[in-house]
This record gives structure tokens, C-alpha cells and sequence, in this order.
């Protein structure tokens, strides 16, 4: 079994540069995070259907919340190129991500409407307004960084559980959610984030700045694991 | 009973302007904010020590974020009266307040290593993020109306639980947090911030921004509701 | 002449709502601004090409600002459809109008490299540095209308010389020019942006904060008129 | 002469450290600015006393945009420690310097009214809002460095001017400026701060960040010396 969930040792993009660096020295906090209770749940159907429509409500407006750090992240961006990776970022999520996640919705009974009159859970807030703090009090490798472990952490436990063998894909509600993390499209978005990142490390210090970031990183870490059970206080 | 815990409708300055329009208009989150469990804990001094350490670690850390946010109203402020107002709040903060909690702290075996190397929690981040992410995205109206609540309550709290005969006050280990709220200092302080904030609406058009403000201030009682049980996920 | 250069005041959207009233309310510098020795020296063909080609360069790095505060209106912003509608301005400059911009300036002999290299003149510093720091200090309408001059100003200058007789057509360098920001296309997004602000106005109190919205557009206007001879002190 | 003007080389505090060595990477035009031909007029009491007086009223509007910048130092530090030394920099400008300016102005016939009714000048607009949109934009080491020419300049022309034998000191209207720049207690409030950012300059990795870092010092002199200026647009 170990052998099996070690399967995020082996991204290979994840072996050098900062991104991988960060979620190497934070990695029991990243295996609570990957490996947790909800993903397990999600991989052998196990999860109840109610815990999953909380995650997706809030997962909902944490897309907006996050489509606002893209914003802040164009206009921190000091090359014309960074801030057109930024806003390819936002306007994915404001043209289309928004759209396809109300229409996953509806094939769980969750209405656009309850998404909109949702309030923000106690967990969602903690998560979305860290970003964003950090984000506007540093500069765009602090948003960057901070913003990874959403970027990576879906990615890595989509990935995960659309090729291991454990994971039940016959009358399993939720593989359509791995189907959609795991696939193709999506990793592609997010080994191009990583990329960004570990470009932007050299000209932005992150050697000299590591112990500050690896903090702000494990904090986003921590909240995005609480984000799983965020079901429980909404 | 209920007498003498509706004592908090009888303070005159809250019985006009927009501080006091605010809180009438979400009273029933109000008062499951004033009159929590751990209010009642701490006025007849039942409340587990363990909680009340926890919430001082986070009241420390808290203090912090809120003197942020005073500096992004000086930031934000657009007379140089306004700058002196909001400046004079972070100096309070940063020169006095952070050493007294220290030194309260130590009364209850708190040490300063130990509140500088906690770890903030849920509730604190939450709560105060929230309150940095609407300073940086709305105005110096949106900036203190988010503020309000905590700049209120404590005074409430500790005005009531000061003149109230059902307080405890011999022997109680929690006497000296309601004598620093419930005193004179800390009540003229918070009426200037009312008065502040009353004055600042009409030129910030808060009669037509009611909706708006009023969403912001619920949503800030209900995090600082939170805050009081903020032992519990430290 | 006198009644050919009051056509701007026929433009039936600025009769009423915010943008208008402000508009209306600075006229004086208004009219400096849009009947501007450079506005007439590009109606006849008489303005030397080398001022209009330093204000292509400085207006270049200026588009780049202006995408920035878009970006600000997005986060700024409290609804999706208000998130989308920035979005929309700030990808319409990415994606289409700066390489756009490119293209017409190597037919004034500007090649890209000149563009990247160019030095941010004064006047670009304190126009675009001015409207940013309005869209950090204050919230989404403080933003809108510091952003207003620049959007109604080179659309109204656009379809005056677009549809006077007194304009030289045959042989105007600068017919170009003319024909884009009288052009369909262009009054399009501007009365976009102008019902856009109107409408926010209610909403965000507009009529109480007036007079410090006027105090920024009128600044705004001061600093877009000096921004037409940026070539001087490139 | 040319030996007397270079006294600048001789600070031993600029000869290492991250100030320092911006300051030597751009010192054609660093000279450009401590050299600059008011500040000649001041040295030899020939300045127009116009030409001071008016600059004179742009620099108290110029304090107040630097005690912003300031509070946003405070937003940004992530130690308490920072926050209290970006504190005492706003504090003294809003408690002590914006008095002592007042006062001083009233000496050369300029009432107070008249400085709060004076129009921001394109130079101030340009300097201030520059520095302002580094200190969101970036993080507290691209804020820092913004703000260091002017926290460097003033004092090492106050410097050279108060140590130079060529300096006229009789009869010299300028002298009092000359004395407070050239002074003890400015010196050593320049000094704290160059010893800050020098501290500050390898936690944020200000080595492998130096382009940008010194682009934007770059910057920042050149709006300087145009402020010298300023006079003559206001």
C-alpha cells in the first residue's frame, strides 16, 4: 500500500526548482494534505455525497477568490509576459472554470442560485484571505508561492488517484472529479504554473528569502487542508 | 435576567449613527457574539484556563493584524486628520498595548517566546484577514466598518460585565480582563472610533452603501464569534 | 468654428449619470484637455511627427498602467459580473490592443525594442502612478472614475475630428489615428464603460462622495492634458 | 572645487551595504541630484526665494505621501519590530516634521491655509504616486529601496552643504534649511534608516533582485532631481 500512495514522489517537475523544494520540506503536512480523510473518501466512494456538495459550494467561491489573487498577480507582474500568465490564469477561471463547475453542480443538485447565496465558511475565508494578504503585503513570488499548494495539491491527488489501481472507477460518484484533476488539460495548466514559479525564483531571491517562504507555504498547506472538511462548519 | 443583559441597548451613542444602525441590524448574530459561552465564563469565572491561555496567545497575534489594519486606514485616510486619527490607534497598539498583553500574558504563565512563536489559528487568520482583505479592496468606510465590531464588542462586553451584579468579582480570575475593557481608558478610546466612524459616513455615502457595509459587518461579528473558541483548533 | 468645436456637448450618454455630471462639472480643463493644441495639431496634419511619436511611445507604456488598474477593478470588484466586465478591459489590452499598438507604431517607424526600452517619461509617471494609487486607496467606484477621462476623453476627441468638415482627411498622417478612436468599435466599449460607472454610482454612494470624486477626475483630466506632451520632456 | 564637491564619496556608512551600492551604480545621476543647480542656489543663497518658496509648499504636500508610504511599510514588515521603526518614521513626520514644516513655512510668508488649498504638482504627483505603487506593487525591500534616495539625499547635501567652506553662511536665507538637513538629529535618523534597509537587504535577497532594485532607484533619483524643480510647474 505505502508503495502505491508514494506515487507523488515521482513527478518528475517536481524534483528540482522551488516549487518541488517547498513541498519536499513541508512533506507531513503534505501527505495530511494529499492523503487526507476527504481524498481517500473520493477515491473508494466512500465520501458522503453531502461532505462533497459543502466542498463543492465553497469550492465554488473560493474560484472567485482565487481568480482575484490572478488579478493581483497581473498587476505585480513586472514583464508584460508575467502579467499575460496571470490573466490567462484569471480569465480561464472567469470564462470558463465558474461555468463548468456550475454545471457540475447541477449533476449534484446544487442549484446556481444556493452557489451565489452561499455564505463563505469559516475555512474559506482563512484560506482565500491569507492569499490574498500575502499577495498584496509581498511581491509577486510571495503570491506565487502561496498560491501553490492549490495549483500542486490538486494536480498531485488528481494524478495520484486516476492511475492507481486502488482507486474504484465503476460506480465511484466522484471520478469525474479525479477524471477532471487528472486529466491532461489540467495537468498541463499546472506543470506550466510550476514552471513560472521556478523561473521567476532566480530573479526574485527565493534562495536568501527561502525560510519566509517555506513558512507562508506551510501555512497555505494547512489551510487548504482544512479546506477538505470545510463541509463541517458551512 | 434578561434585564440585566439587555444593558448593551442603553448605550446613547449607539443609539443613533452608523456604528449603532449596524449592529441593531444584525442583533441576533450580535448577541450570540456579546453574550457567548465564554463571556458568561468569564463573568462568573468558570471558564477553563486552557481556553482563556489559548485565546490570549491568539489575542496577541491578533493585535498584530490589527495594527496593520490601522496602518492601511493611515494609508487610506484623506485628511491628515484622518492620517493622525488611525496612526494614533497603531502607536497605541504597537507602543503600549502588544508590552501590557505581554505582561498580562506572564501573569498567566504565558511566556513571550511562547506567544511569538505560536501558530496562528483558523479563527484568527480568518477573522483577521478578512477584516486586511476588505482594508485593501473597499475604502476607509469599508476599512472601519470591518474594524467595528471588535472595536465595539470589547467595550460592550466589558462595560456590561462590569456594572453587572451577576459578575463574580471576588476571586475570579477574569476580574482584571474586565476591568482593563469595562474602564474609563478603554471606553473613551473606543467612543472616539464611533464618533470617528459616524462622522466619516455621510461624506463616504454609507446611506446608500447600507447593504453592502451591513454584509461586511455580519460577516465580521460572525468570524469574532468564532474568535472567542479559538482555543479549540489552536 | 466655435459651434463645430461644441459637438462634445451632444453626446446624448453624458446628458446625465455620473460620468457626464463630472465631466460637465470641470469643463473649463475638460475643454483644455480635448481641444488641446496636439488634438488640433492632428485634426490638420500640422503636428510634427516627431511629438506624435514620442506620445506613441509614452502612450505604449501607458496602455501597460492601464491594464494594471484593470486588473486592480478586478479584484476590486464585488460581483463576477463586475470581476468579468474589468476582465474583459484588461485582456482587450493584453491580448489585442498593445500588439496592435506594436503594429502601428513600426508604421511610424517605432520598432518593438524601442517600445520595451523606452524610459517612462514624467508625465506618464504621475498619470498612471496617480490612477493606480486612487485604485489601492480607495474602492471600485474611487477607481472607475479616476480611470473615466482618459476612457470618454479619447472617444469623444476621436468622433469630433472623425465627424467635423474642418478635419483633413487626404493626406493627414494622423487619419489613422482618428478613424480608430472615432470608429465604431471604440464608442462601443467607451459607452460600455460609461453605463458601467453609472450604474455603479448608486450603488457605491456616489452623490454623497461627490465632491472628492470630482476632486480626482479633475486631477485626472490636469494630468491627461499633460500627458498629450509627454514627447517634450521624453 | 572639484575635490569639494566629492565630500559625498567620504559617508563611510554608503561605503558598503546595499544603499551604498545603489547609490555608486548610479551616481552620474545621483551627482545630477545632490549637484543639482538649486541645490547650488541654496549653498550660495542665489535660489530665487520663488523658486523656494514653491518647493517649499510641494514638500509638505510630498510628507504627507511619504508618511503613506510609511504606513504601508508598517502593512508590509513581517516583524513587529519593523512595523515599530516604519511606525516612528510616520509618527515623526505626522506628530513632529508636518508642524516643524508649517512653522518653518510661516517664517518665508506661506500660511497653512495655503499649503492644504496647494495643487500637487506633476513632479510630486510623479515622485509620490511612483513610490506608492512600489510599495504595493513589490514587497518591504522594494519600498524601502524607493523611498532611500530621498532619505540619503537630503542628508548628504544637508552634509556637504553644512560642512563646505563655500557654503555662504551669513546672510544666507537658506542657511536654517542647510542646518536642519546638515544637523545632528537628521543624520542620525538617515543613518537608522540606511542601517535598516542595509539589515533588511539580505533576508530579502536584494543580491539576486539587484536589476530591478536598481531600476527602481534609479527611478526614483530622476524624480528627485525633477523635484527640485518642481517650482516651476506648480
Amino acid at each position: 500500500m505505502d508503495d502505491e500512495w508514494q506515487a507523488e514522489r515521482d513527478w518528475p517537475l517536481l524534483a528540482t526548482g522551488l516549487a518541488g523544494r517547498l513541498r519536499r520540506d513541508c512533506m507531513a503536512q503534505w501527505l495530511g494534505f494529499v492523503r487526507h480523510p476527504f481524498v481517500r473518501g473520493i477515491a473508494d466512494g466512500t465520501l458522503p455525497p453531502e461532505a462533497f456538495r459543502n466542498f463543492l459550494i465553497q469550492d465554488y467561491l473560493y474560484l472567485i477568490q482565487y481568480a482575484r489573487a490572478c488579478a493581483l498577480a497581473v498587476y505585480k507582474a513586472d514583464t508584460v509576459a508575467g502579467m499575460r500568465h496571470a490573466a490567462g490564469l484569471m480569465s480561464g477561471i472567469l470564462d470558463t472554470e465558474l461555468a463548468m463547475h456550475v454545471g457540475y453542480c447541477r449533476t449534484w443538485g446544487i442549484e446556481e442560485a444556493a452557489l451565489e447565496q452561499a455564505e463563505e465558511s469559516l475555512e474559506l475565508l482563512a484560506y482565500s484571505r491569507f492569499i490574498l494578504d500575502r499577495a498584496q503585503a509581498g511581491d509577486l513570488l510571495d503570491l506565487l508561492v502561496t498560491m501553490a499548494p492549490c495549483l500542486i495539491g490538486y494536480a498531485e491527488v488528481g494524478a495520484r488517484l486516476h492511475a492507481s489501481p486502488l482507486t474504484r472507477r465503476e460506480g465511484n460518484p466522484y471520478w469525474s472529479w479525479i477524471a477532471l484533476y487528472g486529466g491532461e488539460e489540467y495537468t498541463q495548466l499546472v506543470e506550466d504554473g510550476i514552471r513560472q514559479l521556478d523561473a521567476l525564483a532566480t530573479r526574485y531571491g527565493a534562495q536568501a528569502r527561502y525560510p519566509t517562504l517555506l513558512r507562508a507555504f506551510a501555512t497555505a498547506v494547512r489551510l487548504e487542508t482544512a479546506f477538505w472538511g470545510t463541509g463541517r462548519s458551512a
